[in-house]
């Protein structure tokens, strides 16, 4: 057990309220704050885009014992079903038998994880805006204007778990030495919506993360236990099929029933939601260190924003809670040291997840059509099923295992110069599953 | 001619001196702000490198025709002098008979520039702070302290000269889609001093600039008119050969006496200077965009903050305006379509000659020291004499000629690659000067 400490939590979201269950649970006295209303008092933004919880997401809830509620709320997703006009449905496992990612919405998770929080004793401070912080002596800054009258309140410990656009990393960012960068995709997103049939039942297949690939932009849809599907449209800011092209009802409708055929009968609100939802810029943030002596740490998206397409910014941002209490437990009472041990362990793994994402952003949205795509997948997951010790695709190694992002990454791009190889092979498509093919790779992994 | 329009300069540095020169003689009423007191009237910091002015440099200087009086201020140095343990100097030419790089003292150049603006009639306010801008209507926040009370200065336009940590591009993080990066060296840097002989001469050849390389660590010298020269010694903060490894007097002097034997004679201030003079920090820092409508626009450092390793911070702030003048004459009120082109044409020459100058880092610290680099480089230079027309060396192009950044880095990774080539040829050390190694890089130049 660790001396109890006065601790606060900057951000209500999921990675801070989840933070503040393992604050409270090992013996600390936690204040939560936030510059929004309470989320279990309002309306969702329309901005959302559904979460979907992996292996990494789960275990730091489990460890909590808090899973068996929060899969409640979730819907098992087991494959990707890629849509191609005039083309059947064509379904992709994510796994194998049995493993699936999980579709939740992110606002409702939000307001249960602060419920959960709140009911282990960790105190809420909503609408109370942090300004700054005095990083030597963990002192948060409050106030309702920046430039009006400010509060002090003096902690032991801070944790900036306040998103992308913390304030508590702005402060840090002023430090001499500290490395820091955003870029932003030239590509935003929307919010959209297929309602539930009359009888409550999905309209599409409930199982499956639907994505309409079209190269340089993409529509995707999660489902909700509701029986609706929150989608999401993935497109340019500029230029020829962007947001900026598609500026009227007329426009928009053409756009969609060129595109998105299936979709024309199923998201019957798209010129209100279109117009109405507002369109998101999506960002990579990355910064190092995370961390100032024992006195404050960023976590989530505030350490490492990525972009959403591998669906990893909760899963990894939980796993920053898992890797932060595995030190708490092993160091006890010596923060600079967990502090230090939780910046060097999670860096290279935020950095790896990052740059898995945003190539997951080329494979969504152009690769997922491609023939050729589909039977190098196809050759994987026969020879993983052959060789399971010899293989496990990046996808599961990210997604349905505990290894390190970095190993993935690493991994990841091994595989790859393994199968660049195989897929030149001739006549591959005719002989994707010979015992030819599976020696081909047998040889390759045994090349150093 | 332009209208006549309000503007502010922040930064009273030398791009912003130089900015305010130009403003105002295309007729504009020029305010410059700076939070330090007239740089006229205080001791220098301690903590610069000497300016190495070059063709890019002296260009901007002479189409205000100012370049006269500053030539006064520099030295010439045609060539490198490299200093090697036990060895006699190594003496490597910059470019051909007649080019020279210049030393200037920061300190001097910028009390020179803020005297010649002042004789322009640009109009200085020292000892303001400029804390926030309003960026769609140009109004500057000034005020003793950033939580105190702010004074409103409303402009036409704001230009941000202000540096490597700049208010005004602070204020433009802030914005969407503003891409950002901000990367620490893990080296450092401290000034020393070899002063004059008593006689006023100096005790080093006076037209080179002296470099003391080794590995991870270096020691260089630029002369100044008085006789003495400015020293930087770059090394790593931690680890052996540190700036912390350094802690006292005894293990500077044996440092010194193992490493830079030559200097031990010439630097009879060391421990004082070393121990009074702050250590300090290298960033490369990028940003785009640079400006907001046609209001407010950051320039040199402020949007472009590299590495000195290449003495071109000082040159590419220089050419922004040279360039953003040439803009000014094309597209006359036009300012937002001025302001566009400037930073499309300026953003990639910034992000090449930040390239540049990291590897230019590599370069002195250790390839200046290395007997196959130097026989390339005569090689190359003997290439390049003979024809001219088919090979400009990468530094030529950048320090000799107004080429773009851009294409001096993409045509040097060329070069280099022929080099490469060159040098793995047998004999290469006996035969360099020879027609078969002219063939061969003709050959490879006419290999697309």
């Amino acid at each position: 057990m660790q001396t109890p400490l006065k601790i606060a939590v900057v951000g209500s979201g999921l990675v801070g309220s989840l933070l503040a269950i393992y604050l409270k649970r090992a013996g600390h006295s936690v204040h939560v704050y936030d510059r929004s209303p309470d989320i279990r008092t309002i309306q969702f933004s329309g901005r959302s885009i559904n979460l979907a919880m992996s292996h990494r997401g789960w275990r730091a809830l489990d460890d909590m014992g808090l899973s068996e509620e929060i899969r409640e709320m979730a819907i098992p997703m087991d494959k990707r079903a890629i849509h191609l006009v005039g083309q059947p449905l064509n379904y992709q496992p994510y796994g194998n038998e049995g493993e699936s990612i999980y579709s939740i919405s992110r606002g409702l998770l939000n307001r249960k994880m602060v419920s959960l929080a709140e009911a282990e004793g960790v105190e809420f401070f909503f609408e109370t805006k942090v300004w700054d912080v005095t990083l030597a002596d963990a002192t948060l800054h409050t106030g309702e204007t920046e430039q009006g009258a400010w509060d002090d309140r003096g902690y032991d410990m801070v944790f900036g778990a306040d998103g992308a656009f913390s304030r508590i990393r702005h402060r840090m960012q002023r430090q001499n030495m500290f490395n820091y960068s955003q870029e932003f995709l030239n590509t935003g997103y929307k919010e959209l919506n297929i309602p539930a049939n009359p009888d409550g039942t999905h309209k599409l297949d409930k199982n499956s993360l639907h994505i309409w690939p079209r190269q340089d932009f993409m529509l995707i849809a999660l489902p909700n236990l509701d029986g609706s599907f929150t989608c999401t449209l993935f497109m340019p800011f500029e230029g020829e099929n962007s947001f900026e092209s598609l500026k009227d009802k007329d426009t928009l409708k053409a756009f969609f029933a060129e595109y998105f055929p299936s979709t024309v009968d199923v998201i019957p609100m798209l010129v209100e939601d279109f117009f109405k939802n507002p369109t998101s810029t999506l960002v990579t943030m990355k910064c190092y260190p995370w961390t100032y002596e024992d006195k404050v740490a960023l976590i989530g998206d505030a350490s490492h924003a990525i972009v959403p397409f591998y669906g990893h910014g909760m899963n990894a941002g939980f796993e920053d809670i898992t890797i932060l209490n595995q030190l708490m437990g092993e160091y006890g009472d010596d923060w600079k040291t967990i502090f230090k041990e939780y910046e060097k362990s999670r860096k290279p793994n935020a950095d790896a997840i990052a740059e898995l994402s945003y190539r997951n952003f080329m494979e969504m949205r152009s690769k997922t059509a491609d023939a050729k795509f589909l039977l190098q997948k196809k050759i994987e997951k026969r020879f993983s099923e052959k060789y399971p010790e010899k293989w496990l695709p990046l996808y599961s190694r990210v997604t349905f295992s505990y290894r390190p992002y970095s190993e993935a990454l690493a991994i990841g791009d091994r595989q790859k110069a393994i199968m660049d190889e195989v897929m030149l092979m001739h006549d591959i498509d005719k002989k994707w599953d010979s015992a030819e093919v599976d020696n081909k790779i047998l040889e390759l992994l045994d090349t150093p």
